[in-house]
């Protein structure tokens, strides 16, 4: 087996999501980063390389200039990994796609639905592994907790909470990270409910194995003189009868990243946070508790398969990410890769971002979610 | 200073909160319980007046003789306290206040708005004091936080999610305590809402110092062939602008009473939860992280009065509820108990309560909430 | 059943835990305070009773006076509870004893092992019931890994880790409640080892139910100045062969009160703290671990016999304490009381303050622990 | 800035800490596992290339002929890692160091004191950079702990408590990676103490900055048929006068990997535990809480340069792993690497194991600590 080598589109200097996804890709040495479109800017794009340790030849300006010469190589990209703001996803996974190159992307899929749509068309045409990194579908335990509910754990599934608490955007003055993240032009229609929203909802139709199908969504923008929604309150329900909340917010002072999933059955009940994200909870109906941890005997081959260390040796976020990216390698070698977020996932966040920021400005009260 | 002398009507043989109010009322040595209507049942009035511990002499099974025979008796009661299922809240009340005696009630206020209402003029044309045991307010560490949010340690109010999770009433088999719980009849038209809800709309209330001006309600009966709502999603704005979040389930299977409150302001963040209810967290605005516990030296005369061990050694949901008969207590003495809830909270907890579950029934979207 | 009458020794003005005996005593109702020798100074005596709330007349300034009197009254008292520093316990509780009043005292028994040997023979004359408040045996969820481990759920006991870390003496400046601890003429010569060490200590023994027979002792009095010790490691070996590590500590800044007990055996182990005692951890051997939560379907009697709200509803410290002013009561009245700590607890944890002392300060190495 | 190139001893088939090397090593892509011999055994040391996916012509069975061959590339190794079981860390070393390759090993240093103190010979007289990957000293915030204590936050260091908790091998029936962990010939003469308890000697000086002068050691095999130490409590004596308490066992059922540490001093204290890595707490004398957290911008330089994810993106063992590496390659450039665990930490290890075993063999008593 040879490593993959990926070439990567944004992810220039100041980025925080470019050194991520090297350190996921690279983690299980099953990937390589090589070449680059890390700025449009071909200057900047080679102070990156320099930082990202590449060859600086391969750092490029253009992305039609980096498909082209790394297509002639011997020893070229075999896939791409686009960094961009939203914005850019779709021409950079299109230019990929038609050049005959496998995608994997951040999220959200793109700006808007249109475009989602029109990627789909795309990636369809082309027949080629496109994949999305929704990092928290790739921590072990949320495997492990998706495996449990599919094999019956909690019964019939009748509630789901998520939560996804950011303080970070609190405060006007927007640093460098925050600026593309609350402007329409670059981050598309949703500000809060695209840029974490979309990961609270892809985690609980992940995990439950169950589809949204309506929803009441109340977004606002509370830090004054923004665009674009800090805060979210939207309200669920599944394909069978079961009732959710998602919640998510860029204003709560003083919270980090405090993504987390509570989903209750006719037969218990299972939580899990992303910031102690080795563990979750498993209420029984009979009244016990147990957690369920890392490293347990009991865990089965979603979770184990994606584990690096041994139990009480805490893997993090970087970990998780990695699991994507080692799901889009084995796709890529035409292995098997159940968890790895793909079209459908993409479409579906999408769908949910448009959905809930229309059905929230026009004050619409319950609507379909239909994809 | 001599022991106010209390009579109790409702908690009988097998009822949960009739002993609760005994110590909570007890623990200060404040006041003494001497009488009761325990049941209409004389007999087991008498069976729960051996197990309380008093005169059996003074346990009646009729309401009317209990506050004759004590007020002819130099010894009498002082005041009353009404633990009964809901529906019997309204004439249990009446009749003391029509007789001369201060009521305390559980909550909430009564069955029905309508009820309560009219009780909220029997108290006007009786003047007597008048206090509901919104239990989860009497918490040191709740006031303390109520205190600094007054003095503007959040900063402009924006945002507070409070949630209410239990899981005992996850299945259709009823038990004892449940039983009146979930019969429209008896416990009026909320369920869930009005038996924890309400406990979860009056705690953000008084934390917070604002008041909820609309809402957005989706109730649901979850359980198979249940009459009342086991499971509540609530969306709030306050008066200044502030958006709330409000959850209560009695089906989330595992948990306990799991209610917590977490509030934001622009200026930083606090949480709490009941069942660890001797911390809460102050985030601040410029990322310190602090833990308020109880006996730390920064704590307010709010807390510090209603505490009575050192830090460390924990006090509970006994403690807390005794901090409420402590302010009733203090309120017959004629001193002040600013901390007391009164006919105010009592008659907008029903107007939360009545105004929710009309809103959701009609799926009338943002409704207002009037008192 | 009437209330049993307390009469108190100790627990004037400023003491803090006169009112927590008081609390204790009567939390059930089975009990009622109803005279004292708050203090030796009758006018303490009589302000103490004041803030009791009881009759003024009952406040002595002299114990012989005390008991003479109340033995003469038809509602006199019916024990005596001894809370006094820890010099006093061997003459208060004598007096009383030899005066035909059963005693409950406050821990550790007496203020020297010698004195404690004494009281034994003066109890065993006269033949009349011993109590002793180690409060923390009075936990239902510590009663629960009591009767667990004595039905053998972890197997062979191998190892108990026991950790009783505080703050508040960490400072030379000691306020009033610190005083009598740190002064050898009223405290004894243990300082930490005895005010918190011995609840340790008895705590291993009361949950394991094996004996302490060695020790290895390091005892330091760390602030400046300090005449007894505030910090202690001791290391054990119980009867069975298995090792213990008790850490005892008042210099740990910013450590409430933290006690917390592990125990491991060779099947098993369990562990739990006093800060958050309404739960414990249970680790079995095949890798699953469970939370027992006060309230939970499987608990045993000695805690559900014990606990009064249901799951959820925190207790807390004074609930604990109050549940050995239950067990007193219950032998009062002839019943049977199996956790309530008594002469042998009292014998064996003065045997360990007087060994730990004398073995640290001689520098001796491990010593026998002989009662 | 070109890539490190490393060539690893051991890590073949099977083992647990070969791949957690690379990961470590690889992460922040500075440094890239080239070579290797994963095994004596040419074949298997091949299937170890493969798995690693790196050039099988690189796999050796022979440590000599490694050396002598990647020397002759131009593209050779520029380091060497030592993974192996204890006993071959110092001829591994040693002839790495010879043939003029640096050398970052494994803890602990060798298998025995008498072979560290060679060992120290060799790399002095090779007069190259030498480093040890005490991992958790990589840990951001214990670096944050350690320069807040080195700048006065707490005063003057006065106690420290350092556990170290696992449960793994607390049957007798051992696994693969427990193998040579139990056996005298391949670990040394320290079991627990060797394997875990040095991490928890290394961590406290670490982050105090003082150093052990004196020990107590009671050691022990619980373990029907152990030879080595499974359990192990060690008191302190720091140098200027502080007690410290050191705990490590490996018989503590359901424990997994619960290093922790908290020191105190006359200002204030602090805890940190490795299974939830990224905040500690800091108490202040004046009573406040602090949690500090991965992320904040009170951290300093030593904490913010070894963090690659923002706040409440959690970091974990890999990560600190990947720290330690990470000063390796910084002191392989030339640069400064202030935590880098180097000789002094290694030897200061080894004599501690050494006289904490013959100590505890002896029944010593208290015995000095001499390097």
């Amino acid at each position: 087996m040879r490593r993959l080598r990926m070439g990567m589109i944004g992810g220039g200097p100041g980025a925080f999501i470019g050194p991520v996804h090297r350190f996921a890709a690279e983690l299980d040495r099953e990937i390589e980063l090589v070449a680059g479109v890390f700025s449009s800017d071909a200057d900047r794009s080679r102070a990156a390389a320099d930082q990202y340790l590449i060859d600086p030849s391969r750092a490029y300006g253009d992305l039609a200039k980096m498909l082209q010469a790394e297509k002639a190589r011997p020893d070229g990209i075999d896939f791409v990994s686009v960094v961009t703001p939203n914005h850019n996803h779709l021409p950079s996974a299109r230019a990929a796609l038609e050049a005959g190159f496998p995608v994997i992307s951040d999220k959200p899929m793109t700006a808007t639905l249109a475009e989602a749509q029109e990627l789909a068309g795309v990636v369809k045409a082309a027949g080629l592994p496109f994949g999305l990194t929704y990092t928290y579908t790739g921590y072990p335990l949320v495997r492990e907790m998706k495996a449990r509910i599919a094999a019956g754990a909690l019964g019939s599934l009748r509630k789901v909470v998520v939560e996804y608490p950011q303080g970070w955007l609190s405060q006007p003055a927007e640093g460098k990270q925050a600026e593309w993240r609350v402007d329409p032009e670059r981050a598309g229609a949703g500000g809060c409910i695209g840029d974490i929203g979309v990961h609270a909802f892809n985690l609980a139709e992940f995990v439950t194995g169950e589809k949204v199908t309506r929803l009441f969504a109340d977004l606002a923008a509370v830090v004054p003189g923004r665009l674009l929604d800090d805060d979210c309150s939207v309200l669920l329900r599944f394909a069978n009868g079961a009732r959710g909340v998602l919640l998510a917010s860029q204003i709560e002072v003083g919270e980090l990243n405090g993504l987390r999933i509570r989903c209750y059955g006719d037969k218990g009940g299972m939580s899990w946070k992303q910031e102690e994200p080795n563990s979750f909870t498993f209420h029984h109906l009979d009244g016990r508790t147990e957690i369920i941890r890392a490293g347990d005997a009991s865990l089965g081959e979603l979770a184990t398969s994606r584990t690096r260390t041994p139990g009480g040796h805490p893997e993090g976020y970087l970990e998780a990410f990695a699991n994507i990216y080692r799901d889009f390698a084995a796709v890529l070698r035409g292995e098997d890769a159940s968890c790895l977020p793909r079209l459908d996932e993409g479409l579906r966040s999408m769908a949910f971002i448009d959905t809930a920021v229309r059905a929230s400005a026009a004050e619409a009260g319950w609507v379909d979610l239909t994809v």
